[in-house]
């Protein structure tokens, strides 16, 4: 990940707290065997502790020991927290921040100086404050970071602390803002734009609570909106989706579909009357071309839509239609009837194109499961299915999982051109409460074959029939585009 | 929940666009038979085709057989719009404004006219956008809201545009944000504190794209944070996170627990510093009181966290303990070890509890899964069960509701007292790529026995091996408790 966010252009990447946990310490270890091109790496630590030389401290220590050249620092700027968490006297705080960052800059280190809770230690205390910036200034760090530590702050307030801020010390202002107000990201953009000159955030936004400014966000704030210059500009930005997935899957976190800029729905639109303005004027309902930041523009189907989006769907898909057609009509009315009916196709359009392939006379058959058969015994999941005459049995780490690869199996010596489609994403979306467990199941399945993805859906009351279903959808999809030879490239099946 | 919006105390319901389909119509049909407090209803309508007469302009006139008493009518104010999507000369498009208004004025409505795009349109021709202002104000609108309708802007651009525009008018001004820039919710805060006096969103933020400002985000802003009177006060604001879980739950989708203010996550505490500054001090860490917004703190576990966290925790489960009992220690060691394996105890402290439960020799076994199998046949589920020497079968929608079922079933006979847990919630998380799927299944279950909810996690290789981790924790969870006298109210197990 960090070799990642050197690639993207970051000036530092604060890799933990060593001395906290192992892992930490670890990280600090391994990422000396690589060498970055222009990020550099920093360790996070407090201040030292009250009534410990620094030379004594296990904190300040270990940061000397993972050997960085730059330390990112945290200590207390709120007069509540200097009273009632650390306990010590106003004085005593300010001497501990100067301490400890003189004992790091005696080592040969940067020393980045996150000032804690500094906005709403400013509103109650502005010149405890503001003394706790030029003590850190005194001390020689290279910059001082004001942190909305509780995501409390409000974005004119941001703007006006901030500047009176950068007007009263010389030293480079950065900002570290949290989201618990739902302002992270504007206050980030509302702090720059008073004048900080360094920004903290996360991928994503990962942090604690509500999280810290998304950098996802922020990046494209900043470079498009504002117009700075930061990281390596637009290549930078084409990136930004890419990284942002990357996070998601190191992390075991779903993307979140609504995310500004990155997410599936960005760029998505689904109210008909969008739509048509859209295909005039991208402009009319897109803030930015969203090829800028590696993502890309999607319709939607829904009983929100009309036939303009179907349309618009099968021409991404290579097959011309006109708006007009009957059967285009009808094949609307198919899906808006199967959407009453517990199917979504918002996420699963190789789902729609499938039926409206059908009302076009398009399709034609050509998977055919005739038998399916799953066993599960303590610990081994097996599947036994017959497709298009093949039979096959396989084992998996579950029961889809095993299906899966059985179907797959027969299917490949009939279709080999099915080899290059492999499964990306699957998700099973049980009904919320399972109080209502006789309610329907949801599965919807992403394939890819290196070049284009697709999504489809199954439904049933069995979680096992709608995932045979999005899975045959999944294949059947490639094999009916392949046969249109609408996929370059692809095997014209017999 | 236009009753439940009423009862939040919102000046407006904008009920949907009567014309554009069924399901709004019979919304406007279904309403008429409530009475509200104070909400009014609002019809949606676009202004006036154009070459059409507004008195023959079918949505106008569906609007009108509404029956409201308020329209919310929206019209272009963005040059670009006007030439390329209505492809109507800049005087059409004003006096397609002017007439529309007229019209539902004439009629006796009420008109909020909606300028979208004004904050782009302005930003390209200000005149233009400003004459488009004026025009609704002249033909009599009630409020003129400027949208902000692809979420382009930056929050200093809404605060002097919107200063620009509430200097140059009379009339009432409102906002409509869109997220597509991750700052709806901090633009419309600028524009109210730019002098606009009526805002508009949604419920979680739901909407086109990456949504609408989030109301659930705006409400607190605007009353706790700039410090104006909106809604009923402290009494609305205690129904947010209520209010939030309702609309989640009406449009089938997942709560975002990252979501500020009402979110899981809001006042959640994970690490060890945090967890300790706020049991001294809760303003250490929270910018607000949890309980204002009908949100409650919550601390967890992870490998981030210290003993103080596992100390809260089994004392919020009644179980008193010193945060420096070596077998406190110890518990902590176990779960961190666990958590390395797969294991993510943050949403199942449940699970937790019962490691600790076993570290403090405060655990007896009371639940043994002697035997399972299950069978899985086109459409049939079958789970065979033999727990605690009883033997069960059961059918279910997919193997893991047969599982549950034949277990409580086998179960119940030993321990009636479970009759009162049920499973609330269930949940699978795959491996994000499912080419990884030799890696860990994990499944997190949510019961409750009516007063108090818990969850609880189970990771396997298998799906059906990890459901029964967590199905029998969350029941053996409810046991322990009982028996250690724990949970109030329930009967004492032998």
């Amino acid at each position: 990940m960090t070799l990642v966010l050197d690639e993207l252009g970051v000036d530092y990447v604060e890799g933990g707290w060593p001395g906290s946990n192992p892992k930490d310490e670890e990280y600090f270890k391994e990422i000396k065997k690589y060498s970055l091109s222009h990020a550099k790496v920093a360790a996070f630590s407090s201040t030292r502790r009250k009534d410990t030389k620094p030379s004594e401290d296990p904190s300040l220590n270990a940061v000397l020991r993972t050997d960085v050249d730059t330390a990112v620092l945290f200590g207390k700027s709120w007069v509540l927290h200097v009273n009632e968490v650390l306990k010590v006297s106003r004085e005593d705080n300010l001497e501990m921040i100067y301490d400890s960052i003189s004992y790091l800059k005696s080592h040969g280190l940067d020393v980045i100086f996150d000032a804690e809770h500094f906005y709403q230690g400013f509103k109650d205390d502005p010149d405890y404050a503001l003394s706790v910036v030029k003590t850190a200034e005194d001390a020689g760090a290279k910059v001082v970071v004001l942190a909305d530590t509780n995501g409390a702050m409000m974005p004119n307030e941001v703007y006006e602390i901030t500047k009176r801020v950068v007007g009263t010390v010389r030293i480079k202002i950065g900002l570290h803002m949290h989201n618990d107000s739902g302002c992270a990201v504007a206050n980030t953009v509302m702090g720059v734009l008073a004048g900080a000159r360094h920004v903290q955030g996360t991928i994503n936004g990962i942090g604690e609570r509500t999280g810290n400014a998304d950098l996802v966000q922020v990046i494209p704030n900043l470079i498009i909106k504002v117009g700075l210059r930061a990281l390596n500009g637009s290549s930078s930005l084409r990136k930004l989706r890419e990284v942002s997935r990357l996070v998601y899957e190191l992390a075991g976190l779903q993307p979140n579909p609504y995310q500004p800029y990155v997410g599936d729905y960005a760029f998505t639109h689904k109210a008909g009357v969008h739509v048509d303005a859209v295909l005039k004027n991208p402009r009319a309902y897109e803030h930015i071309d969203p090829e800028t930041v590696g993502n890309s523009r999607r319709f939607i189907l829904s009983e929100l839509s009309g036939s303009s989006n179907l349309v618009v769907y099968l021409e991404e898909n290579g097959i011309k239609v006109d708006k007009k057609d009957e059967r285009v009509k009808r094949a609307l009315m198919r899906i808006k009837e199967l959407e009453n009916k517990g199917y979504s196709f918002d996420l699963a359009p190789a789902s729609a194109v499938l039926i409206a392939l059908k009302e076009l006379n398009l399709y034609r058959e050509m998977i055919k499961v005739e038998y399916w058969r799953v066993i599960d015994e303590s610990g081994v999941n097996l599947a036994v299915v017959k497709v298009n005459g093949q039979l096959e049995v396989a084992e998996g780490v579950g029961p889809v999982h095993a299906v899966d690869l059985a179907l797959r199996r027969a299917l490949q010596k009939i279709y080999p051109e099915l080899s290059r489609v492999t499964l990306t994403d699957y998700r099973v979306v049980l009904p919320s409460e399972v109080k209502n467990t006789e309610s329907l199941v949801r599965v919807t399945a992403e394939f890819t074959d290196g070049v284009r993805r697709w999504r489809t859906i199954g439904v049933s009351t069995s979680v096992i029939k709608a995932s045979i279903e999005a899975l045959v959808n999944g294949l059947d999809y490639y094999l009916q585009l392949s046969r249109l030879r609408v996929i370059e490239g692809a095997q014209r099946s017999p």
